[in-house]
């Protein structure tokens, strides 16, 4: 028997976290915080696994927990969508992703994609008979070619899938960039994904920017968020998708039959608790761990660490240290010097080996300590 | 924007739920019981609220929770699955369903689905291209009938879906069905999906029969089982499924890029629970409500209850107290009787319209006195 998707293999995430506790490795691979989950919002959970709700949720999610999450995004971004008609929750931000590739994507139509690029959207877009384009971020910058974007749309482009902050770069797009692309799609029937699952882990609150904010784009953007990364909960597996209605009906349709609807207790502790959320807190958390990790891998190791603007991840440049492709040095970095960390190459279609490590930064101080000290007998 | 799936409307379950919500009517209609979860279990849960993990599961499932259903299935049907490769725990068994249909549907396979069926079989199978072949159970007694499955096998089947005990009739098959169904499949490479959800919830303990049983079936067989119906806790949407191992492995390659993992600490709890599941009195709770619904529906209401042999559901017969088509009698029953209920015309692709609604048993003594009570006026 071949399946569909015969042709990937195990995600990067899942090996490298496998790898990482088989050797007790200090684990910066698959992102996600090791610190613990704040105590208010473990107090509401506990609150609704006593009292319920233990049964289905509406299948686009419990209203208030969906009205606190359209109010977080005009909040940040001036951009209120309404809670009835424009929010779907999911099983997690990847859900989202694949269950808006699904609803739009057809036999033949061309997807751009800006990679490296989080691996579930190669698979996806194929799996719905979608042809991937793909357009490099040069290595250390990872700037957009508008040039090259503006000679790749074509009339067969349905769909561009864009991802700020940009995982594993870290970068974030300017002002510019957005604005350069709402000329480029302005008269267009081009769809928008807009993956922003660290769209509250910004480091510099100027530097905060989301499709929402420019109207030509927020018109047909499918915009993706996670819990998981806001919140220090990605165990629970809960995002969302929010969209202008038009969208939003279809992308429903195909949600409710993926996985009908989701937990509900959780739904219920996160909206008593998403109006405590200190967003400004959050961001300088991120802030202070990226420049402590920042200085320390500069200072005390031989590797070049490249400077975040946004997520929890970090790239560093091995390319002194040795010249073992990608993905054997991270394994003998796991195994030899117990760092897990994820090689690059898996975030692109065509072999590219820049000798370049992610490392996940959201981590405790003495995790990340312990980090730089095995980093730094290299 | 026309998305993929923009010929299906609102889930049948949604519409019912939320008229029922609407008009406070006793809702029989979604299936969900109403009776609180055990507090073994929600002990157990707040422990591991407290304690964690709160970060991403393995991609497959908790290893002791896998173990603890790889138990479970050979307890109950003496076919034991490997917990390493040959289970991945779902966001509950709608995301199971679907995950299997995009691992093995492609462009122009036929699958052959028996019905009335539940409700994401048909736009599932056509989200991949597939064209659903349709068998129809004819009322009142849902038997399939194994000459016209032979005819309509041909070198295009890639699937059979099978779902016993049946949503929405609550009938089992037979170990001749099963023995029909191998006979037919012998020497094919065509798969099955067998839907399982209602496994332990048969009210006679030698009417328990699975797919698993029949070696010929159980090699081509994805079978999904819920957590949601077997503990009470739909609202949590932890299923699972179980394949050998050369189905399994291109089942996960689909289910990472889906939804990559599921809830966590909930795993953990239920993998210490399970083994206190009392599987016989479940089934014994079950039949006792079927008991008593069915005989007071035939006693002091004008609805022809039919008999089930498993699943929390019952159909009724109204055709004597009405004409009207089945979605309006169902909606005329819940606005003006206060009574919700799923009628059968969704579950079949094309118009039937044999007078019947399904109603839920799962619930509380109270809950269906309630119930009986308002169809009593009618
Ligand atoms: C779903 S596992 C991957 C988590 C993640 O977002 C990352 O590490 O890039
Ligand atoms: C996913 S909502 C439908 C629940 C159910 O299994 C049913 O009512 O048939």
């Amino acid at each position: 028997f071949s399946g569909n998707l015969s042709h990937v293999g195990e995600t990067i995430f899942s090996k490298m976290t496998a790898l990482a506790n088989k050797h007790k490795a200090v684990n910066l691979s698959q992102g996600f915080p090791d610190f613990p989950v704040d105590p208010e919002l473990i107090e509401r959970v506990h609150f609704y696994v006593d009292k319920g709700p233990h049964q289905y949720a509406p299948m686009a999610g419990h209203l208030a927990f969906r009205q606190e999450l359209c109010k977080l995004s005009d909040q940040e971004f001036a951009s209120p969508y309404q809670a009835e008609t424009e929010i779907c929750i999911t099983a997690g931000a990847t859900q989202a992703l694949g269950t808006a590739l699904a609803c739009a994507i057809r036999e033949g139509d061309e997807v751009i994609v800006f990679s490296p690029a989080y691996d579930s959207y190669f698979p996806m877009i194929e799996l719905y008979g979608g042809r991937p384009i793909t357009i490099k971020l040069q290595h250390p910058d990872y700037n957009v070619d508008w040039n090259q974007v503006k000679r790749l749309i074509s009339h067969r482009t349905k769909m561009i899938i864009i991802n700020s902050p940009h995982n594993p770069s870290g970068r974030t797009w300017k002002e510019d960039d957005y604005l350069k692309l709402q000329e480029l799609v302005g008269d267009s029937n081009i769809l928008i994904l807009a993956d922003e699952v660290y769209e509250h882990l910004v480091f510099d609150p100027k530097e905060k920017r989301s499709v929402r904010q420019f109207p030509e784009l927020r018109k047909r953007s499918f915009v993706v968020g996670s819990l998981g990364k806001t919140v220090h909960v990605t165990g629970w597996k809960i995002g969302y998708c929010m969209a202008p209605e038009n969208l939003m009906r279809e992308f429903k349709k195909v949600h409710q039959y993926f996985v009908f609807s989701i937990n509900h207790p959780l739904q219920w502790a996160l909206a008593d608790y998403l109006p405590n959320l200190d967003l400004n807190s959050l961001g300088k958390l991120f802030k202070e761990k990226h420049d402590w990790f920042f200085r320390n891998l500069q200072e005390r190791t031989r590797f070049k660490p490249l400077a975040s603007e946004g997520t929890y991840f970090m790239l560093i440049d091995y390319s002194e240290i040795s010249q073992e492709p990608e993905l054997a040095f991270a394994e003998r970095l796991t195994t030899e010097f117990g760092v897990a960390s994820i090689p690059l190459s898996p975030f692109y279609r065509d072999p590219v080996d820049n000798k370049v490590l992610r490392l996940c930064f959201a981590k405790d101080d003495q995790t990340l300590e312990q980090g730089v000290d095995a980093l730094s007998k290299l």
